[in-house]
């Protein structure tokens, strides 16, 4: 085979020069919430990089959880999942993280680890007397197939604990905590406000980790974000559904989906006003659109992330008679590889783009074909947006080829940015995914890991 | 982004010392066809490399064609589809087929040359006055978006049509003008027995093309089978659909379907024999199994020579309630980039075969979910089957894992040929697929062909 590399991780906490730009240095964070990452050494390896990280909430707030739908569903996903089941999504106290591990596929004994490691978290608050157990949302990430260094976990919790902090620099070291082999933290905070009380300044934190392990397994996508608006527990669910479906669930790094991703958000009324408790409110509107475009800028930094990538590529259909069919077609696009080998390629390949958009709907035989009849070829049209905002690169028009200018294409595609527009002209819906390209470094990260 | 290689192809008719023993240095033809493959130079820079390919049969015979369910269908494909139609699959007297220019996305122009292409073939035999129109399949493929240089096609094909015979050398030649950036000729010939029948010897040869464009779009795969046994036309759509979801349909090299996918049978009865005319009888069992077979030997060939591999994967599913789930799974793991880059390094990592396994049934959010309950974890097993014949090695048994030998693991993983078997251990249902890796060499091919 030849010309194999071998990957060296980057060093500790030297984030890449390109990437200094998304980590930011200050920020505005909600209230009543607190914050740590610490060192436990889940890695025996791990002499001094933070893999513990713990969200608190200073009274018991609401939260919600999406989790894959893997059928291999990790431990901390399981114990998550049924503790917010019989909370009903109220009287939560924190987030528990561990990284380099993701206690997944460990069993019986892996299950106990991940009940452990909630108790000892929900140790560190007063016990309510309400009967019901568990309070802490448990997630992990890292080497699938391993069990847990569990005491080294608990025994770092109440250390954990007492680092528990409010500044800028808490939630950062917290966003580092989670990194597995992510090249940088990501953290986002913004204010925001809601109709009901104009005066008061709410604001919403997170965090995420994405697309990266090395050693041995697949990539892992956990995010938490915290709010200090006062919102239903029962309406929580669905608002982070709905977002995360345009967020999240609107990612693709290379298409795999791992047994312990984990989207939280928690919200514990501290900044104040009025709880939202309709669905019909204009409160559950705005808030509904503020944590979704928080979702959906937390998403795109996983993708900026992505293993190896030199590309961030917005991939928009438009003009569809459906939202689905247009998400079925944005995806595919997202996980071609000879579209994504393209791109890395900087390769103005619009067949690659129209091969994937015409099989997006293709399913094995003998499956029923569920299909949406989205694509009519003599209506579809392919466009380069450039990221700089010059005017679009038309490549096909209403099923005909256009003579591309190449050098045009060219330029278009030296920057790291771009939009593939795709219109399919038998509609008003549309979708719209982020990916990354494939490059040589995506192959030397997943298949020459070994040292 | 930096490291970008360019990729040469490599030399004309130059084939790689390790896929010399994939061309067949002799073969058994089937009566009464005749092949050639001739230079015309569809792409200007081609000055000597077969581009035509001719086959023909001496009488007018059965045909079948299974076609790409790519919504953007190259000009031949319609072409084709219509006139096997119109024909009811009888009355076939040639495929013609060009390297070199895919005949895709060209609108109306594009058809009317794919028309032109079959009718100029046609006119090389006697004319039937069955006033149906067209005689011939028409297949093209290479670079999509572009017309065909016709003249110099239309000009070929009586040269085309001079040149042919059934030489090995003939059928050879033939098979190296349907390639684009395969490394080598891809032909199969053998022979076989009806039992209504038993003293004829049957035969049945074909070729096939596959996966690897490199200037500038996809990847197309091309099929031709030809038989002397006699078959009613009636039952060869489905004697062919039948084979190519065993064969052409389970092969992946990265999940890309193209516009121009088109796999032919063309039977003649030349060998004599009573011809096959129901379903229930067993000749038709006996060549059902012999059509199935002989495609999975030409699918496997495209695998071999998939774009960049360095190795041959078979991933079989077994023990499963369904066999569409089954499919679903097999398929699954043969795309997932995370799988594929493992098996480049040459590393044991159930985790990600798991984790494949595992996303198989998820479909987009808002979509009908058509699940079908293949997977419970508990029972899940994963092995790698060696194949130098000694015994499997177990990764994960009944959904826990194995403590894995690293070292006997390595020893497996060092072969060209593995084969990954996952136990559901729900049913008693199976389905295979074969695959390839993904190298640095594959995203050289595709990312960085300009030159």
């Amino acid at each position: 085979m030849g010309g194999v590399r071998h990957y060296s991780p980057p060093p500790q906490n030297a984030i890449p020069a390109a990437k200094q730009k998304y980590v930011p240095t200050s920020g505005t964070y909600p209230k009543g919430f607190l914050v740590s990452g610490t060192h436990v050494g889940v890695k025996p390896t791990n002499k001094n990089t933070p893999d513990l990280a713990f969200l608190a909430s200073e009274t018991p707030c609401a939260a919600a959880a999406v989790f894959t739908k893997n059928k291999f569903q990790a431990a901390p996903v399981t114990v998550s999942r049924e503790m917010l089941k019989r909370r009903n999504n109220s009287g939560i106290r924190s987030v528990i993280v561990n990284s380099g591990c993701a206690n997944a596929v460990t069993g019986k004994g892996g299950m106990e680890d991940a009940e452990k490691m909630g108790e000892e978290a929900d140790k560190c608050f007063d016990q309510t007397n309400d009967g019901k157990r568990g309070s802490s949302i448990v997630m992990s990430t890292g080497v699938i197939g391993q069990r847990l260094p569990i005491r080294k976990i608990l025994q770092g919790i109440p250390a954990a604990f007492d680092a528990l902090g409010s500044s800028h620099d808490h939630w950062l070291t917290a966003a580092r905590a989670i990194c597995t082999t992510d090249t940088f933290p990501k953290l986002i905070s913004r204010t925001f406000s809601l109709p009901s009380s104009p005066s008061i300044e709410y604001k919403i934190a997170g965090m995420t980790k994405g697309a990266g392990m090395i050693h041995p397994n697949m990539a892992t996508l956990l995010g938490m974000i915290a709010t200090d608006a006062a919102i239903a527990p029962a309406l929580l669910p669905t608002l982070l559904t709905n977002a995360v479906n345009k967020s999240f669930n609107s990612i693709s790094i290379d298409g795999d989906t791992s047994t312990n991703d984990t989207v939280a958000v928690l919200a514990n009324g501290a900044a104040g006003g009025k709880e939202i408790t309709s669905e019909s409110s204009e409160d559950y509107a705005v808030f509904q659109k503020t944590l979704t475009e928080f979702s959906t800028d937390l998403a795109k930094l996983v993708v900026r992330d992505g293993e190896g990538a030199t590309k961030f590529v917005t991939i928009r259909v438009t003009e569809a008679p459906s939202e689905v069919g247009a998400r079925k077609i944005a995806s595919t696009i997202a996980r071609s590889p000879l579209v994504k080998t393209a791109l890395y390629g900087k390769d103005a390949n619009w067949g690659r783009i129209l091969c994937a958009t015409g099989y997006s709907q293709i399913s094995e035989p003998g499956q029923a074909i569920n299909e949406v009849p989205d694509i009519i070829p003599e209506k579809t049209s392919v466009s380069f947006i450039p990221s700089d905002g010059s005017p679009e690169l038309k490549l096909l028009v209403n099923g005909e080829p256009e003579t591309v200018d190449e050098v045009r294409a060219a330029e278009i595609l030296e920057h790291e940015d771009l939009e593939i527009l795709v219109r399919l002209g038998g509609g008003e819906q549309e979708a719209v995914y982020w990916t990354c390209d494939y490059s040589h470094e995506y192959i030397t990260i997943n298949g020459d890991y070994r040292t």
